[in-house]
Parts: structure tokens; C-alpha cells; sequence
């Protein structure tokens, strides 16, 4: 079965800076063997991308490494409220952290958070790491500044219900949700470890994994939220928060059509469709993956082509299997192997001269 | 000069449970003294007020010892979001505690706060302690559920910039802001020392302080949050968050007119007109205060009314001064003296049977 390459809008690709855990060259390796063929980066590297030089590093080594075509976020900043939108035609957008997880890039001062709103231009992206009542207050300024903004990575039934609310007034908010809580929660922790559980959000509970299943229609995007970490850092005392997620996702989500819990249309909506709309993505001509929707298979993390060489999902029963990858005419993954070369994937935004 | 009694829409009587700080007959001398003949008192008491019993032992109390009018809160807890609004009519209105101050009251999950706002009946005031995120949260939740909130003591520069947005967006909200956070900042904490600073919010620094006065027409009401503590407490090893304030607010809004920083029409619609809207109070008939508006006197915490027996506006120098109290046409405070016996005063809600 032939379905369009699909769209992560929400990955780590960890370089510069932490490419002992993954690098644009594996990290897009493991997105083409995911059938994703098209990444948005997080700015959250280390030095984190917030400016204009720091995006031209980043952007140099991605097209020079990536495999998958690609755009790159900047960073909010209390030092960039007022700079950072001169450089949005080159992003895939902003990212703004209002909540803690990996990296130094949380803001802090809610009136930081507001001009930053008032500040992106309204046709650019504008994504929000915010949890709680943070997510609260993202949403109360897409409705006070009259733009739209994206609301990463959601896990409560209280914000899911908030979002439902919230659209239900038309305010312009779009989310995703990654396949971790959708797929796991917080009773799989011992059995994961508690150090690899580690990932912001946190998983949570039963009913919060039911809430999101029960309001499918209110979630735009599938996300990984792809956050590589090496097995000897997560069973460290200081566990970082993340999982890796770009190969095990598709089959995630084919395994629960098989189940009746989702349909194509469902996986393809939100993983295609709405990603290319929200962000405003070109679209990928020629660019498709062949499934086995039937084919029944045990994730093996030591396959994976991510550096970081685990997996949450390491062992899990699936079925539905990608065999291979087609970017723009060219077959660039097929039964394992990685077919692109590094530097064949396009910056999706304009260059930056 | 004779001026309407002021309406206080935010004390704290300490009775039942805190009774060696205030109770209601000290607690509304305390009112009186400072030209307040209206209170409406917040449920974190020992034990909090979250249902019919303990609404009705405390107005109860509150009958038999108060010597100003009077309205109870009630208190949102995770145990009493389907139950509360039955009480509403007996009711102040309810007080939502979205951030940690004194007592055990606070709303952990955001559900609960969704909720709250969804059964509480629009005609009911809904009042919430929240600061910074969690504020934003209370904007939306009147937002999405299409009710009236009232914010609690707001300090932040970035506060009133998101509350003045909502305002202009339609949002119904309405704000309140404490005298400590218009007349103190955090530059004053070595004088006052650390522990008799300890404040929920705390105080903002000279910017947040400006922003507040560049934003008066945001501002809806003045209100003390008096919340007295001995001496004793503010000086232990963990200093309890609060200051009494009833007998310094209004001579410090009079030093702010002779200063030429308020006129009367600021105060009066702050401390009469808008409280009364706002918490769908009754007028007081025959009800006033005589002021001498050019009275220069020293403010002496040893000879105020609250038991909790000191301020942190001890010594200031001010201009203008209560001179005498009149509550449905008798004296009730004239020179010093408290003349209105404990009991007299009126609970303003229909009587709980």
C-alpha cells in the first residue's frame, strides 16, 4: 500500500552539540526509516539557535547532512523579542519553551511570552512547549493577539479539554500529540525503567491516555517530539527527559488501524495533511512510502538507525511495516537500509543569505 | 468631606481557627477604623469554608461578632466543584486559590478549575488567587465558559498588560490591586525586614509597581487583602505570608490624592462603585465617613483595631484622616473609638437556614 512520505513537525535533531546522542545525518536516517520525509527541528541545541548566526551554523551543517527534506525553528529568547521575526522566512517557525525540559531556552517572564506573540508575524508558526496552566496562557494570547499558535506535544484530559473549549470560541489553536502518550502512560514506568521514562511532558495516567484517544477530533498533528538520548545518559542519577520516536511511530499507528482505533484517514491527516497546512509546507512531489499493513513484527531498537539505540518500544508486537521510501523519485530507504545520501534533503524555507 | 463607606472585597478574618490574629469583631473594628463598613470575607479559615456546614458555623460566628456588613466566600476544592454553586446564593462568591499562599486551599489540577468555572453560576461573583500563568488560565477559563472572573491583587507589569488585552478583546474580567503593591516594592523589604515582607503575591519590583499606576483605568478595585499574623509569626523561622491593611488603605489613598496621584472619583470608584457592581452588593443607606483630607499625622500600628497589632506602613507619614464612621445612621467609629457593638453588623446575602 502507497501512502504520502509523511510530515514530524517536532524533532531533535541534537546537532550542534550533542552529536554523540544524534546528528542531521542519523537523525534523518532514522526519520526515512520512520517513511518521514520531511523533519522540523527544535532550536533547544546546544549553543540553541535564537539568532541569525546561530541559525546559519545550524542550517549549514543540516544541508550538508540531512537525508529528509527539513526547516529548522529559532528559539525564543528574552534577548530576541524584538529580532527574531526579521529571520522567520527562514524558519520553520518560532519555538517558544514556557515550560522546563532539556536545554536553557525557557522563558521565564510572561511578558516576554506576550511580545513574542505580538511580535512573530502572524503567517509564520509560532509553537509553544506549555504545560497546565502555561498552555492556558499560550492559548489566552493566540485570543488576545489574534494569531494562531501550535501547541506541542498535549498529554492531560484538562488541557484537551481546554483546547476542545477553546476552538469550540475560535481562537486559533491547532495541537499534536506524540505516540508516546498515546501509546504508553505512566503505569509502563517500571517496566521501561524510571530514568528512560524520563520525557517532558511526563506520561500520564490511564485516563489522561483515554482523554486524548476520546478527543481524536481535536487533535491536529502526530508529533515524536524524536528526543535521542544515549542509554548511558538515561540510566544515569540525571536522566534527560525524551525518547527517540521517528521509527517506531508509523508502525505505532498502523498497529492501532489494525486494531479499529484509528483509520488511514485518521494517520494521514495528522501526520500530512494538517502538518503541511499549519506550517505551511511545500508539498514533496513523487514523494511516497509502501506499508504491508498486515505485516506482524517485533520492534528490535538495536535495528534502529537513530544514534541514541534504544527505544521505548524496544520488544512491542506491531503490525504494519514500512518497506520503503520514495523522496522526490528517488528511493532513499528499502527493506532496512538507508538509500540517501547526506545532503540530499532540502531546507523546505528560504535560504538565508 | 464626607465620602459613602468603603466596600472591602478581599479580608481576611482568621475566625474560626486563626482567632489569635483576628476574629470578626476585631477583624471588622479593624474595617470600621479605616472607613470600611462593607466586608467580604475569604474562606481560607481553619477549617476553610467549602460547604454548608462550615459556611454555616462561620456565619455563625460572623453574625454574632461582626460590627460592618459582611459577605462570606466559599472556597473551591477538588471535593466540592459539582456541590459549591448550590450555596451561591449565601455567598460572597467563590474564591478559586490557583497558587500557593496561606492556607490549604490550593487547585492543583486544572480540570477541577475548568470545571469550578463551568458550574458556578454567572451570576455569582468568581473570584480567583492567580499569578503570572496562572492568571492567563483564569482569563481563558471566563474566556471558553463565557463568565465574569474577578483577579485577585494584581502585581505584575505583565499582569496588567494581559489583563488590559482581554479587556479590549471583551474578555469579562475585572482586577483588583492591593495598597502594598501600589504604595511598597521588594526595595523595601531590608526596612520592613525579610519575614514581615513574606506577601502572596510578593512585592513586584518598582517597575511592576509603575505599570500598575500607569494602568489605573485597569484597575477595577482597590482592595486590602488584609490578612493579619502576630508579630511573633512574621518574625519566626517561617514567616506566614500577609499584612493587615484595613486601617492604612484608605489615609494611603488620601497621601496619593493630596499628591495628586488619585483624584476622589479614583478612590471612590475603586472602594464603592465598582466593588459594588462587580460583587452585586447593596447600597448601605445613611451610610458615610467624614474625612479631613489635609490631616498630616503619623500612621502608629500600636493604636490600631486589628489584633494582629502591627503594619508594615508603621511610621509612615500620611495625609488624610478617618475622622468618624456612620453605618445605617449610627456612629460607629468617631476619634479612635469603635462604637458599634459586635453583632451589628449585617450579613448582605440571604441568610443560610
Amino acid at each position: 500500500m502507497r501512502i504520502p512520505g509523511l510530515i514530524d513537525p517536532h524533532v531533535h535533531m541534537r546537532e550542534p552539540g550533542g552529536e554523540h546522542k544524534e546528528d542531521w545525518s542519523t537523525g534523518t536516517a532514522s526519520a526515512l526509516a520512520g517513511g518521514v520525509t520531511m523533519v522540523l527541528a527544535m532550536p533547544n541545541t546546544k549553543p540553541p539557535v535564537t539568532d541569525r548566526k546561530t541559525l546559519e551554523a545550524t542550517l549549514s551543517l543540516a544541508g550538508s547532512k540531512a537525508r529528509c527534506d527539513f526547516a529548522q525553528f529559532i528559539g525564543a529568547g528574552a534577548g530576541n523579542r524584538e529580532t527574531a521575526a526579521s529571520l522567520a522566512p527562514h524558519t520553520a517557525g518560532l519555538k517558544m519553551y514556557l515550560d522546563s525540559t532539556y536545554g536553557d531556552l525557557k522563558l521565564d517572564n510572561m511578558e516576554d511570552w506576550f511580545i513574542h506573540f505580538q511580535n512573530w508575524p502572524a503567517s509564520s508558526p509560532l509553537c509553544v512547549h506549555a504545560e497546565g496552566p502555561s498552555l492556558a496562557a499560550a492559548i489566552l494570547l493566540a485570543e488576545v493577539t489574534n494569531r494562531p499558535v501550535h501547541l506541542c506535544h498535549i498529554s492531560l484530559r484538562s488541557e484537551i479539554m481546554l483546547i476542545r473549549a477553546a476552538k469550540a470560541r475560535g481562537i486559533p489553536v491547532t495541537c499534536e500529540v506524540s505516540p508516546h502518550h498515546l501509546f504508553l502512560n505512566c503505569d509502563d514506568i517500571p517496566s521501561i525503567s524510571p530514568g528512560r521514562s524520563e520525557v517532558r511532558p511526563r506520561l500520564a495516567s490511564r485516563d489522561d491516555v483515554q482523554a486524548l484517544w476520546d478527543n481524536l477530533d481535536c487533535i491536529d498533528c502526530f508529533a515524536t517530539d524524536h528526543a535521542p538520548h544515549t542509554p548511558g545518559e538515561k540510566d544515569s542519577d540525571n536522566p534527560p527527559p525524551g525518547f527517540p520516536g521517528l521509527e517506531s511511530a508509523l508502525p505505532l499507528y498502523l498497529t492501532a488501524m489494525s486494531q479499529g482505533r484509528l483509520t488511514l484517514d485518521d494517520i494521514l491527516a495528522r501526520c500530512v495533511i494538517n502538518p503541511r497546512h499549519i506550517f505551511h509546507l511545500p508539498e514533496q512531489p513523487d514523494t511516497f512510502v509502501e506499508i504491508d499493513p498486515a505485516a506482524r513484527w517485533t520492534f528490535d531498537a538495536a535495528k534502529s538507525h537513530t544514534r541514541s539505540g534504544w527505544s521505548p518500544f524496544d520488544g512491542f508486537t506491531l503490525t504494519g511495516r514500512i518497506e520503503s521510501v520514495t523522496l522526490r523519485g528517488k528511493v532513499v530507504y528499502k527493506n532496512g537500509e538507508i538509500l540517501a545520501e547526506p545532503g540530499s534533503g532540502h531546507n523546505i524555507r528560504s535560504e538565508l543569505k
